[in-house]
């Protein structure tokens, strides 16, 4: 029997079609923030998943991993650490390149921010193609991390971002075909 | 007598010389999330401030004011709504524009995210020169919304930026003379 907790956050989230461009179903979760209750099982759920693994990091991919990542890092009472685009990140930083669609992006992190050997948990919204998380993997592993598992919100099955993640778990609480 | 707690959360924040450009001294709050005492800290004050105050939505600045309003959103039992950067929304969004040192920017937010009438904090991690929080405030006008206070970590006094806000409060709990 399925967590009733689960339809109310699937129910909170809004689809938009053809955003950022035609042919793609956007999944927008800044209606489930409109839902304090609903934002709130997604956070305790989280929690929940966390509580007793010994996670010291939550890491949280730009921008909307931000939003996820603070309160379940305070909840566990762990770290939080910003991954984030190229050169908003005022120290020195170490950063790894990933391949989009058409080119090439970038996620960076402060050196010191993740310690050699820390248990890390990496959050975002959503999981798409799974080249920004697998970057996250990566970065946090240059760091000497170890990333116990990655968590989303959303899960857009048919693109099979999984298969970037290599070994590394992914733990989400609502799964979408691709459109 | 000064809340201890701000001693500690002033001490977690780190100063870093020349960012983004030479002689600016960037108040950097990434470290102040690494030590997860003084974050929560954080968090308390602001809800302490707000607890009572019947406040409906928190609003939050991209990108940083994504990272201290969702924890205050949620234990307010509040709304979170993200005022971001242009074309970030998926949704029918109105925007304010605003003028930075050379040319401006703008600050947009999904229609709907606010209804007429509600008390809203707007927060973010800076005030500097006021440009982005006056922005705000005129975006949150706009929806009809009643914007109660704005609440920052941290304020550079000498940049200003109160004399953009017009008759709305601002919260701090650092301040710094800018350099």
């Amino acid at each position: 029997m399925a967590d009733p907790r689960i339809a109310r956050i699937s129910n909170a989230i809004r689809a938009i079609p053809d955003f950022p461009k035609k042919g793609i179903m956007f999944r927008d979760i800044t209606t489930l923030l409109l839902d304090p209750a609903a934002f709130q099982d997604s956070i305790d759920l989280f929690v929940a998943r966390y509580k007793d693994q010994g996670i010291q990091v939550v890491a949280g991919i730009e921008a909307r991993g931000f939003i996820f990542g603070p309160p379940l890092a305070l909840a566990l009472g762990a770290k939080f650490v910003p991954l984030r685009k190229p050169r908003k990140l005022p120290g020195p930083t170490i950063g790894v390149d990933y391949s989009l669609e058409y080119g090439t992006d970038r996620i960076e992190m402060h050196v010191g921010a993740v310690q050699a050997g820390e248990r890390v948990v990496i959050i975002d919204d959503l999981i798409a193609t799974g080249g920004t998380m697998g970057a996250g993997i990566a970065l946090i592993d240059q760091a000497g991390g170890k990333v116990v598992e990655t968590a989303c919100l959303i899960e857009l099955t048919d693109l099979k971002g999984r298969e970037k993640l290599g070994n590394t778990p992914l733990f989400v609480l609502v799964e979408y075909e691709g459109e």
